[in-house]
């Protein structure tokens, strides 16, 4: 039996990782702004284990789908993150909570704060997945035309972190002596301003409220390029990524790890944790016809947006060709040759037609999707977490909560039986059971 | 008895209204970064058919008392409202949630969301208590040195809730018909792009969460000078307001419904509701002495300082007189002049010692205290109700948990008894239970 154990998220946005997953019969048909909807996702999360219940974020309308007829995913319109977290950690005990938020737009004495208020209201389980907001529809809500370069949002995200860190960090554990007699409530020894004067930020602090129980809470990265390797090698606790094989894999976790020497930091210090999209049946051809039954929900007008949206080509273009014909030669792209390249070579590498390559866009959405039994799928995310590629996984159920169930029930299980998950938490905040050290006070003498 | 009822907010940040609060034997002694102690909190004022829960906010360290020697006021740390509040939904069915947040320092987006993403997690019982935030320490949070001017706070403030109200508009209220059968997810026709290019705000839209079920959160304003009348006049449908005698709240009261018509508004749909610190005792002498006790916990260089920043005097410059003796000329202020002027003229007018001018502020924090029986109580809430001055009172306990259990348990049931007071939620949302009509949408088409 390992003693090492994997670490598990639950990504739970809507209806599920599918594109067409809320046109499935099983899923909720009250729509996804429903908080008991959630409350029972977050409490089988809990059921299930779990580290965290992880959702993405972003800060423009997620049309996903064709605006003009309607035909979007259910992304469109979604509860706020922090909020959202905020009430559902009033239902749950062990469960973290890991919110997206942007360091593009967001201000940081306000995301310090509200951070630190979950961290508070949860008793240590929050976490900030840190992204830069990428596309110029986020920009053009917030004053600007077209969005910064990535240069610029990775430079500012680099000083944002820091500073909302700093800002953690404005009393000491111990500041706040309370003490009803002297009528002295803090100690002014222990009460820090950030006097932040940088490229990007002037701040003042202390910050409006007590350290985080957890020190501060668990830093989340989850950029692949080069720049936010390098942000999750300064700064990153947890980092979500995703590949398709193996070696990508690996090759992602070694050159991620090696990076971590020259921030003084130990390999141990950071959770690798790709993305896995799992159709779990209880016998293979009874997963593949989940996963077909979802494929078969794709409209095509709907799967031809979806993918000219990845692509960087107008969606009428593709439309001119057989959808069960191979993917056509594309006109060029301006700013997103790398994710055409990347989907290009998919279709190419394994044959796919048009309406293959957006069925395969639609399921995994970039991710690792794997089909199968619960021994299989085991069999898959013990091979990649005994072979240097992963410290856990961020699981992406494709239809909620079908899915999310499925995993509990029996991927859950054949996970403890071979000795690769916990069977009970190990500790009351995410940090503790991600296994990461609560860090010290920047400011603290003894520290120092 | 009285058809019209009362409307009742309660405001219930950390220990209580009186700021030697915490030092009693009474409060909560682990701090009020606690959130079984809100949930508490907010049970009770369930219990009393409260409207509303309503906390105060800033964006910076409010010290209250003397840093230097740590003798603070409770609320130098802080939870963040809209988060708490989201916690608070989650064990509350029918109780309102007004949060105080800035729009000087925060961006129309982002707040527009997560406004709307507790009044969705609430089903209905959001308000946002609209504030430009006065202060250069809070400026110097926010990359400036000195806060903006109030008419350049002002004008941006009207822009800015316009803007936001637009923004909760985005999705008209059928917007989404989620039709599995067709992939539909919503109707093109019915969703509307703000398009905001104006003076001080650009933004796009649409907002990337459905309408509010109250259409848009109850907006709230607290604003006593000339700006912050107008600005009421125009958006607010509460006005909480500080007065002190029951001329000035019916001149207020007169001035600020005089103010509606130009707007197209009807005086019904805005609450005045004066703020109110009841000492409440089953005998005067019984409810002198809590109040008593309170004022003997204010340490005096705290006392000093907390008046000395009222005055916008340095806190050493008082210490040099007599605390038992008249408030002596004071030096000149810069930008203050209003406050220092009212703050004289009550202890010119009551003749105050210096220490009797540090308690009463320290007890009322500048609004209405009673002192008295629940009928005396209710005698002086009935004749301000009754007489052109409140549409209701937003209620400020000297001491939590006491003066709300004091309040819930005696008070109430004498306004029930006199008819002036619900025994039962009218309404399962904020608005229902104020009685204020749900807005239509400003895009659609019907109300074109």
């Amino acid at each position: 039996m390992s003693t090492r154990k994997l670490r598990l998220g639950a990504f739970l946005p809507g209806a599920g990782q599918h594109f067409a997953a809320w046109r499935h019969p099983h899923s909720h048909t009250g729509g996804i702004l429903d908080i008991e909807y959630y409350k029972n996702l977050a409490r089988t999360a809990e059921r299930g284990l779990f580290d965290a219940f992880f959702l993405a974020d972003g800060l423009a309308v997620n049309f996903g789908g064709d605006i003009n007829t309607g035909s979007a995913s259910d992304k469109a319109a979604v509860f706020e993150p922090v909020t959202l977290f905020a009430a559902l950690s009033q239902v749950t005990k062990n469960l973290g909570f890991i919110a997206t938020d942007s360091t593009t737009y967001e201000t940081p004495y306000i995301l310090a704060r509200k951070f630190a208020s979950l961290d508070h209201i949860s008793h240590g389980r929050a976490g900030w997945n840190v992204v830069t907001s990428i596309g110029d529809a986020v920009a053009r809500n917030f004053g600007l035309d077209k969005q910064p370069t990535p240069k610029e949002r990775y430079d500012r995200a680099h000083e944002f972190v820091a500073l909302v860190k700093k800002l953690w960090d404005s009393w000491e554990d111990d500041a706040f002596v309370r003490d009803k007699t002297s009528g002295r409530y803090f100690d002014p020894g222990k009460v820090h301003a950030a006097n932040q004067d940088g490229k990007h930020f002037r701040v003042a602090g202390p910050l409006n409220i007590a350290r985080p129980p957890q020190g501060h809470p668990v830093i989340v990265q989850a950029g692949q390029s080069d720049d936010g390797r390098e942000l999750a090698a300064e700064t990153a606790e947890v980092i979500f990524t995703a590949w398709q094989s193996l070696e990508d894999a690996q090759a992602f976790y070694r050159d991620v790890k090696g990076r971590l020497g020259k921030y003084g930091r130990s390999p141990d210090s950071l959770r690798i944790m790709p993305g896995v999209s799992p159709y779990i049946g209880r016998t293979e051809q009874e997963a593949r016809a989940k996963q077909r039954a979802l494929h078969d929900l794709i409209a095509p007008e709907a799967g031809l947006a979806l993918v000219s949206g990845l692509l960087g080509v107008d969606s009428h273009y593709l439309s001119k060709f057989n959808l069960d014909g191979p993917l056509p030669e594309l006109p060029p792209t301006e700013g997103m040759t790398s994710r055409q390249d990347l989907l290009v070579g998919i279709a190419r590498k394994n044959d796919l037609t048009i309406r293959q390559l957006y069925e395969w866009v639609a399921s995994g959405r970039g991710h690792w999707t794997i089909v199968g039994t619960p021994a299989q799928i085991v069999d898959k995310l013990q091979e990649w977490f005994e072979n240097g590629a992963a410290d856990g996984f961020n699981v992406l159920p494709p239809l909620l909560p079908d899915g999310l169930n499925d995993f509990v029930d029996l991927v859950i299980p054949e996970l403890q039986r071979r000795g690769l998950f916990r069977t009970a938490y190990e500790g009351s905040t995410l940090r503790e059971n991600l296994g990461l050290l609560r860090p010290g006070n920047q400011f603290s003498k003894l520290a120092a």
